[in-house]
C-alpha cells in the first residue's frame, strides 16, 4: 500500500472546480500557485500545519487546475476583480503569476445551468443562458459531456488522479423525492429528461460519482449528495464528503458553543447576522438559495449544548462589503442562580480567504483518501463543514480530534 | 475503599473560606443554599452537569460554611449590599434563607493580616488593622490561633471532612526565597517570625497543610502554593489545586485560541481589556496587586497557539460596574495568503456568579480525591483555573477532556 | 396670558393613556408617582434639565393619570410583571407607591379593538375579544362611549386639563383613502359603521379631537394623524404630534449620522439591527405590524446624510431579552481617497425606561402648547420622535435647538 | 477686499509641513495631488462639501508643497511604505503621481531635534542624530536656518502665501516657565540658547510666526502655542490655531456625547480604549509622549456633559494594526429611576486617511483668514480639533454651526 502511494505521488494531481471563476475557486486558483512558488506562507492551511506533519499530501505545485464553469473569462481578470473589491490578491502577486494562471485557463470550459433557478441563471453569460444548442440538449447529452469535459482535462495532462469540487453558488432547495433514492431510479429521471429532478450540483455530483473520482461538496445545496448518488459513489469506489464550508461565524459558534455545555451555562438565545456583499450575498438575497443556507448554519447549536434554545441566522446582502463578511452574534446566557449575562462577537473576515484553505485541504485529504482505497463519506472531515455529512458532533474540538486520530491512523499505516 | 466513601458521604462536608464575607465568598454560600433548598437550579455547577452523573459528589446540603475574614458583617448584609449593586441575590432569596445565613455567620471568625500590602490592610476592620494584640501576636501565635478555630469549626459541628478555599482578595506578588524552598526553612522563617516571607495566603495554605485538610488556591497570589507548603500537603495526604479560577475573558479565550490553532490561522495580536468595579476592582487598581493577576493571565495564548505573539491583558476600575465585569478583546489574525482579518468579542459577565460555582465544583472535587486517597495537585481540575499548577496545557476541551476522563475512572471504580 | 397660565397651573393636569396598562404606560405611571414622592431622581427627563428651567411646566406631582386598556389588570400586578423580567421597578419602589397605584388603576377602563388585526386581538381580555356588546356596538357607539369615559375621569378629578397620549401596541398600516380625507368624510365612514376605515387609535385619535384634548401620538401607527382628524384638531383648537417615540437605536442614528456629513465621508451602508422580547417584539414579530415600525425608522438617513444609502433595519423577537432591547449597527463610510473604514455600536437599553420620561415631557409640553392658545402640530417637538409629524429635519442637534428656540421664546413671554 | 482676494488666488498656495515624510503629511501631500488630478474623490474634505460653496477656497491644484523632516526619504517610496501596511495608496495612484511626488520631494529639506526626547530623537536620520554641525548649532543659528529655508522655498517657486502646519510627532511635555510668557522673554531665552526652553515644535512656530505666516497646530505638543509665541503671530499679523486634529474616537464623543445631554440621561462612565500601530503609536509607548496625548482627549466630556464623571483614555501600541486604528468605547449611563444601560462603539480608521483631509481644509481656511486680514487664533475652526485653542464649547455640532456661520459671513462679504 506505501509503496502504491509513492508511486502515485510521483504523478500530479488533476483538481476539477464545478464553479471554476468563482470568486472561491479564483482564490483558490491563485493561492495554491503562489504559496506552490514561495510567494506566499502556508498560512490557513491545516495540511500545512503540525498536526498534519509526516502525511505524504500531494503538494501544491502538483496540482493542475480545470474546471466548469458558466460565465466567462479567466483567472487573471477575476482575480483582478476580486482584488478590486476586496484588497486580497495584490497586482504584483497576479503579475508574477500571469503564466499559470493563463494555462489554468485554458483547462475550464463550459458549465450546465438544468433547472439552475432565476438567480444563478442571470449570472450565466448570455450566450449560454439563451443558447438553444444547449437549451435543447437533454440530460443524458449534458452528463456526457461533462464526463468527456473531465476525460479530456484528464488524457491532455495526464492525470491517474482527479478531485473534482463543488464551488457553484447556493442553489434553492431541489424537492427531492423517488426519483432520488436509488442510483436505478435517478438514472430513469435523467433517461427520462426529468429537468425537474436535478440541478446543476445534481448533475455535477453524478458526473464525478460516474467517474469514481473522489468529490468534495463546498456547498449547502442539496441536489448533490442525495442517496442515488452516494450509491454510485460507493459502488465506483470513490470518497466524498460535504457539505458547505465551515468558515466564518459558524466556525466560531462550534468552538465556543463547548464552552457553555462544559461550564453548565445555559444558552438561552444565540443570534447571529451576517452582512455580506459578494456574488454570494447577491445569490443569496434570492429568498429561495437562502433557505438552503439558513438551514445548514441553524442545526448545530442544539446539538453541542443538548437542549433546543432560540437561535436565528440572518444573511443581509450588503454591497459595499463585497467578500468581507462582518458577522454579530449575541449570545444571551443563564449562569449560577439564573442570572443573566450576554457574549457578544464580531467576525470580519473574507468569505474567499477563509474558504479557500479548506478547499485545498479537502482536496488533497480526498485524493488522500482515494489513494488509501476508502470509498464513501469522511466523517474525519467533519471539522471543515456546517453540515458534516453523517456526523451528528458538531463541536469543532471533538471534530478536530476525530481528524488529529485519523492522521494518527495513516501515519501509522494502518 | 467504595464502602469508606459511602460511610464519609453520611457525614456533612465543612466549607472552610479563607475571605468569607467577599462577595464571590457571600455568593458561594447564599447560592449553595439557595440550590439546596430548591429556589433556584443548578446552572452553572459542573457537577451538576452530564458529565458528572454518576459520581458520588458531596450533597450541597451537607455542606457547612465557616472561615476566616478580615471585615466584620454577616451574610445577610453582604448579601444585601452586593444585590443593590448587582441585582443578584434578591429580597425575597435573602429572605427564604435568612435563617441559613445567621447560622453560617456565626462560623466567621477573624482572620490574619501579616504582610497583606497597604490596599488589603485598608479593607480591613479598624479595630484589626490597628489592634494591638494582633499587632504583636508572633507569626507562629496567629498559625497557632487559624489552626484552633478551624478545629474548633470541626469540633462543633462534628465535620469529619473540612475543604479549605482561598478567596482572599489579590495581594502584591511575594518575592521568593530560600525560605519558600522548603518546609523546614519554611517553618524556621515562622519561629523566627519573619514576616517578609509571608502573606495572609502563605499562613493561610500553610494551616490547611498542616491540618492535613484539602485546598483550593482560586485567586492569583503566589505565596500559597510555595513548594515549601505544597511539599507539607504532600506529606500530610492532602490534595490541592490552584491558581486563579477561570472565569470571564480568560474562560472564552481558552476556548476560542485553539480554533485558531486547528485552522492554521496566524494570530498576531489578542488584546483584552477588563473593566470592573468591585472591590476586587479596587484592589487590582493598586499597580502592585494587579500585576499578579495580569501575569496570570497572560501565558495562556503563547501556550495555545505555539508561538508568540503581541497580547496585552488590562484590567481598569470602573466602579459604576460594581462587579458586572465588561471585557473587550480584540484578536487580529493572518488567514490564507497573509490577508489580515479581524475578531472582537465583549463579555458581560458577573464575577461573582461566574466563580461561585466554579468554588462549589473545586470543593466537590477536592472532597472526591480526599476520600479516594489522593494527595498533592489534582490536575484533572486544570479547566477550572487561569494558572493551573502543574498543567501546561491551556486548551479549555482539551482540559475538559481531562475531566471527563477522570470521572470516567471514577466511575469505573479505578 | 401669562395670568391665565398661572391660574391654570393651579389645577392638577389629567393624562389619559391609550393602552394603560402596557409596559411603557405602566412605567410612565409608576416612574411619575416615584419621583414626585422624591424617591427617584429626573433623570431621562428633558423637562427636568438646565435646557427647561424657568419654564411654568405642570409639576410631576400634579399628574392624575387613567385611560383606556383593552387588557384586565392593576398599576400593582403589572409593574410587578415588568420587574421580574427587567429589574427596573424593584419591589421596595413599588410597595412604597401601593396607594398611589390603586388609585390610578381606578381611573382605567376598557377600550376598543375595531379593525386591530389579529395578533393585537390576541392580547386582548377574553371577554373584551369575545364580548358580542362590543363586537356588536357600532363604532358611533364605541366613540360616544369612549367621550364619555374621559369626561367621567374629568368630572371625577375636577380636571380642567387632559393630555392624551397613544401608548398603543403598533398597528398593522392601514390603507387610507378617502374617507381619510376630510373630517366629513371620515364622519360619514363612522356613520356607515365602515370599521375597514378605522384602527383603535383611529378612533382614540378622534375623541380626544372631538372633545379637543391635546394629543401625543407616539406610537407608529399610521391610522391616528390621518388629514381628517387633524382637521378635527386645529378646527377645535387642541395641538397634536407624533409618531414614534425616538428612543434608542434612532435616538443614536440621528446624533451621529450629522458627524459623517460635517466631515464629508460618505456613508456606503448603514445596517441596524434590533433585538427585543416584550409585548411590542411579540407584536413586531407580525410581520404586518412591523412593517408600520420599519417605515419609521428607514427614512432618517438619506434626510440626514442628504444622498441615497444602502440601509436595513432588522427587529428580531428574542423572548429572553424581554424590554432589554440590544441593537447592533454596522456603518461603513469612504473616507479620503476613498478608502472605506467602519463604525459599529451596540445599544443595550431597556425600551420603556428610555420611552417613560418622552412620554411625560411631551405630556408636559403639550399641556404648555395648550395653555398658549397653540393648536395643531407642534414642531418643536421633533426631537422626541422617529417621524416627526410635518418636520423634514431628522438631525437630533438642531431638532434639539429648536426646542431651545422655542423654550426661550416661552420664557420670553413671546 | 474681495478684489485683493481675486489677485492672490492666482497665485499658487505654498504649503510647508513641519514632518514632511511622517505617514500624516506624505497621505497628504499624495491626496492632494490625487484630487487635484481627477483620480480620486473629494470625500473627507469638508471645504469641498456644500456647506462650503461659494467661498473661495485655494484650489488643490494651485497648492505647492514643501517642508521640513529629520528622517531621509522621499514622497514615492514614503507612499510605498505605508500602502504595503495599510493599502491606503495603492500602486497604480503612485505610479501616475511619480513626477508630481519627485517635485514635492525636492522641497523637503533638514528638520531640527532641539530638545526632541530620546523617543524622536531614534527616529532620526543617524546623520542628523548625530551630526556634530547641528549639534552645536545654537538655538539662533537653528532659527535662522529654519527661516531661510522657508524663504527659499517661497522664492524658489515665486510664492507669496505659504501656510505652515506641523505634523511632528507628539513630543513629551514641555515645562512651562516665564520664558514662554512673552515674546521678549522667548527671545532672551533663544539668545541664550536655553535649549530646555524649547522642543522642536517651539522652534518651528517661532519661525512660521516670525515670518508672519498662518500657522496650523495639528499635534497636542504643548510647546508650540505657548503665549509667547501667541503674541508674536498676532503682532505679525498671522492666523493660527490647534491643536490636535479632532480624527477618530475623539470625534465620535464629540458628536455623541450631547445626545446624552439633550435627554438628560446621566453618563456615570466613559472608558475608552484605542489600539494602533504606527510611528505615532511607537512613540505614544513612551510615557512621556503619551500624556500630552491622554490629557488632550480627556477634557471634553466634562465640558459637553455639564458635570464630572468617570472616564479613561487608553492608547497602546499594537504593530500589526500599523496606521488601522481600532477605538472601543464604552459608555455606561443611567436613564429613568436610575436604570443603568449601557453603550458601546468600535471605531475602525485609518488615522492617516482620516487626519489629511483636515489638514488640507485647516490650510484653506488658514490661507482664506490671511487673506481676509484675521490675525491669532481662529475659533471658528474648533470643530477640527481635540483641544481647541481657546474655544470651551466641544460639542461638534455647535462648533459646526459656528464654522457655517464664519462661512456665511465670508460669503456675504462681512
Amino acid at each position: 500500500m506505501a509503496q502504491k502511494r509513492k508511486q502515485v505521488r510521483k504523478q500530479r494531481l488533476g483538481v476539477w472546480l464545478f464553479g471554476a471563476y468563482g470568486g472561491l475557486a479564483t482564490t483558490v486558483v491563485v493561492g495554491a500557485r503562489a504559496i506552490a512558488r514561495g510567494l506566499r506562507g502556508p498560512q490557513g492551511l491545516t495540511t500545512e500545519s503540525d498536526v498534519a506533519r509526516g502525511v505524504p499530501f500531494a503538494p501544491l505545485g502538483d496540482l493542475v487546475f480545470g474546471g466548469h464553469e458558466i460565465r466567462s473569462g479567466d483567472y487573471a481578470s477575476a482575480a483582478a476583480e476580486i482584488d478590486a473589491r476586496t484588497g486580497t490578491l495584490p497586482e504584483e502577486l497576479r503579475r508574477a503569476l500571469r503564466r499559470e494562471l493563463a494555462a489554468d485557463s485554458r483547462n475550464v470550459v463550459t458549465g450546465v445551468l438544468a433547472n439552475a433557478g432565476a438567480t444563478i441563471q442571470k449570472l450565466a453569460t448570455a450566450k449560454l443562458a439563451t443558447g438553444k444548442a444547449e437549451a435543447r440538449a437533454s440530460l443524458r447529452a449534458q452528463v456526457q459531456r461533462l464526463q468527456a469535459d473531465i476525460r479530456d482535462f484528464q488524457r491532455k495532462h495526464k492525470l491517474e488522479r482527479v478531485v473534482c469540487v463543488n464551488l457553484t453558488s447556493t442553489e434553492p432547495l431541489l424537492r427531492l423525492g423517488p426519483a432520488h433514492r436509488s442510483i436505478t431510479a435517478f438514472e430513469r429521471a435523467l433517461d427520462k429528461n426529468q429537468t425537474s429532478a436535478v440541478r446543476p450540483s445534481a448533475l455535477y455530483a453524478y458526473v464525478a460519482a460516474s467517474l469514481g473520482l473522489p468529490f468534495v461538496h463546498f456547498t449547502p445545496s442539496n441536489s448533490a449528495l442525495v442517496p442515488a448518488i452516494r450509491e454510485l459513489f460507493e459502488v465506483n469506489g470513490a470518497p466524498f464528503m460535504g457539505c458547505d464550508g465551515k468558515t466564518g461565524e459558524t466556525l466560531v459558534k462550534s468552538a465556543l458553543a463547548p464552552m457553555f455545555r462544559h461550564r453548565n451555562l445555559r444558552v438561552l438565545t444565540w443570534q447571529g447576522y451576517n452582512i455580506l456583499g459578494d456574488r454570494d450575498g447577491e445569490v443569496l438575497a434570492d429568498r429561495d438559495n437562502k433557505r438552503s443556507k439558513v438551514e445548514s448554519k441553524d442545526a448545530l447549536l442544539p446539538s453541542i449544548l443538548g437542549y433546543p434554545l432560540h437561535t436565528h441566522v440572518g444573511i443581509d446582502y450588503v454591497p459595499s462589503l463585497h467578500d468581507l463578511k462582518t458577522a454579530w452574534d449575541f449570545v444571551h446566557f443563564e449562569g449560577f442562580l439564573g442570572f443573566r449575562m450576554a457574549m457578544q462577537f464580531t467576525w470580519q473576515g473574507c468569505d474567499a480567504i477563509l474558504a479557500a484553505p479548506l478547499v485545498l485541504d479537502l482536496v488533497r485529504f480526498a485524493d488522500l483518501a482515494h489513494a488509501r482505497g476508502e470509498a464513501g463519506p469522511m466523517p474525519h472531515l467533519a471539522c471543515f463543514f456546517k453540515q458534516p455529512f453523517g456526523v451528528g458532533e458538531h463541536d469543532l474540538h471533538k471534530q478536530f480530534e476525530a481528524l488529529r486520530a485519523y492522521l494518527d491512523r495513516v501515519r501509522s499505516g494502518a
